[in-house]
């Protein structure tokens, strides 16, 4: 586990068992030595699946298994390993991924096309087929309901914390739970990479509404954060639902029921994405930047990120540096549409820019105050829409490499 | 003047004077002391104008100007100014560049939309509108056919070196020249920035054919080259040509005696980019990234920009780290077409890459010894077309901020 980083929060919540969810951990030795690196969730039958992956168009072999077989929407077991990403490692790595899901289909009496997979780690490094179907019926063995804690700590690489979330919604009558875990910092040795989450409820939810859930509340978290602006191979967020609450049958996504079910599933998203940018490599400081006045949402999403990810934005923020110049400059490279004359920006609430100029004699003791800290607020305005979005982001002092 | 850079080349060519463009530099004060800082090109008249500017929504004051002006093909004048971009600078910023476009017609005579107008240096920051105007009349005073040394330096932010590129070429029977000086390093300050490249010619081309013949040059050079991947505001190419050469009416793109010019002017502008790459804060290593087998020449160029200004990649090359796996990233990240197993990746020459895994046995000691040199040679296949393109970029070592 790395050294604690300075935003990364300790404390793990008191994560409760999921009826119809089991864990357990191991040490398969792929990359890591005296550190457990491969986790099994098992399922039961029944449960539901969705699924959001990488857009990346060189995707890793587990994510391009695990698109293959989403559209079926049931899921008896997700196999977990960190260390080695399997990505760029040919048709050898498909054949880890398949034997992977054969020795776990046999081992829990399911289908291969009900195993879910996931790799974190080196890209381009190939690794003996048999170290992680080996492990599968150890891992069967120990299952167990509530090892949640043990499961986040087994999946991370460069993470300094484990990462976990959990909220409760109603649906009716009844009271169910999201458990959320999730991994992900920033690449830092050659090629370590890539976020991971696993978020299961007891709800009973079939898997196409589950999957239009997932995916609204991933474009407003996971999709709203930037370490370093890259791509991984080998990103992947799944959401497991067992149905085993008793409410009443939900059968369409707009159904009111769901509401305070979709609140709570966009607060552990938002929750575990914010623990990443905080346990981000050689942050100091946790960015916050509000997007308003954009064409679309989509629009106010696009600027935030191009904003969030620019290299000379993010230098400014580790600088303490008045950070409007090179707001401005990714704004004009976003592609969005802006309106020059109508572009405003506060930062930590303090009007600094007006009708797009800087505002005569700001507050600039009080703006230099903000910036010193740790937590930086900016908004800007651009001027020609009601678009919005948040997105978050870490600094990059001058230390990074 | 910045200290000299590790891969800059300090060495300027001996550029004779084109005949109908005179030269001048003066100190206007803007943001720099005791040095120069202004500069202005006067053209005779008759003399066409190519222009090629940033893509940035959020353009400068000046670049608006540009745009504007330039369908007229004509130009008897070019101000550029260092230390403030004049971007983000509101109305104030559009009536200084009003005033010293107006200002430089009076003095030399012409009309306002024949005076093209450039900036570089911070962003946001106001300036009184009469510094440039007030010394428009010294620099006609001073215009000189031979100060192309003192104009690149007048122009230069960050630079460490003044950067001019001269070649010759033949069209019909009279030879013709190009003289080009460029500015460019990378922000380093708060948002000092932009890239600003000035060439000329003698030749005697009609305006429309010299914009196409730009573009061109244009797309094989400066939108070859990414220092971290920002855009500027204020990114501005002129080609003027004066028309004073004695050769054959020029009168379609296509015009075979053309050919040896379009050779020429490329290698102007590739000359100017790589030596902007080669002074870019921070570089250490000079890379060059030639993308193959994508889908179209524009497909190969996304694909090499996109690995190019990847932060995990420029930091892998100044760590001497075996690249690929960072080269795949961005490979799936760039939205173009690869065929996984098909990828093949070449580090100085030698196979590191074969159908999409990384070779068996490869030359490791090779390899890294490449990867300690200052000049890295990369090359990528990606399997599904013909289109090829070359970039160019540097590395980003730890010391980055």
């Amino acid at each position: 586990m790395a050294r604690l980083k300075p935003l990364a929060k300790p404390a793990f919540p008191d994560m409760k068992p999921i009826e119809g969810v089991s864990l357990a951990t191991a040490e398969c030795g792929v990359a890591y030595k005296g550190r457990t690196d491969l986790m099994l969730a098992e399922l039961d039958k029944g449960t539901q699946i969705a699924g959001v992956f990488t857009r990346s168009l060189t995707a890793s072999a587990p994510v391009k298994w695990c698109r293959e077989i989403l559209p079926g929407g049931k899921v008896r077991a997700i196999v977990v390993n960190a260390g080695n990403a399997n990505a760029f490692t040919g048709r050898a790595g498909d054949e880890i991924v398949r034997a992977t899901a054969k020795r776990a289909a046999e081992v829990i009496g399911c289908r291969e096309k009900e195993v879910f997979v996931a790799s974190t780690g080196v890209i381009g490094t190939p690794f003996s087929p048999k170290l992680i179907p080996g492990k599968i019926a150890t891992l069967h063995r120990r299952a167990k309901p509530s090892a949640w804690n043990e499961a986040a700590a087994a999946i991370m690489t460069t993470d300094s914390v484990p990462k976990g979330m959990v909220r409760t919604a109603q649906i009716g009558d009844a009271t169910v739970t999201i458990n959320g875990i999730g991994k992900g910092t920033q690449m830092i040795h050659p090629d370590l990479a890539t976020t991971l989450n696993f978020l299961s409820t007891d709800a009973k939810i079939p898997a196409p509404i589950l999957q239009r859930m997932l995916k609204d509340a991933a474009d407003k978290s996971f999709n709203c954060i930037t370490i370093e602006g890259d791509t991984s191979t080998s990103d992947s967020l799944f959401l497991c639902a067992t149905g085993k609450a008793r409410h009443k049958r939900v059968s369409e996504f707009r159904d009111p029921a769901l509401k305070d079910f979709k609140r709570a599933l966009e607060e552990v998203c938002t929750g575990l994405s914010q623990a990443i940018v905080r346990d981000a490599e050689d942050a100091s400081r946790f960015v916050t930047l509000h997007v308003t006045g954009a064409a679309s949402t989509r629009a106010a999403r696009t600027i935030g990120r191009t904003i969030a990810s620019a290299t000379l934005f993010k230098v400014s923020m580790a600088e303490m540096l008045p950070p409007w110049g090179r707001m401005i400059m990714a704004v004009g490279k976003s592609g969005e549409r802006a309106e020059r004359d109508r572009l405003n920006i506060d930062v930590g609430g303090i009007p600094v820019a007006r009708e797009g100029a800087v505002t005569d004699g700001y507050d600039a003791a009080a703006v230099t105050a903000h910036l010193k800290g740790s937590e930086i607020e900016l908004s800007i305005d651009v001027g020609v829409g009601r678009g919005k979005a948040t997105v978050w982001t870490s600094d990059r002092s001058k230390g990074y490499g």
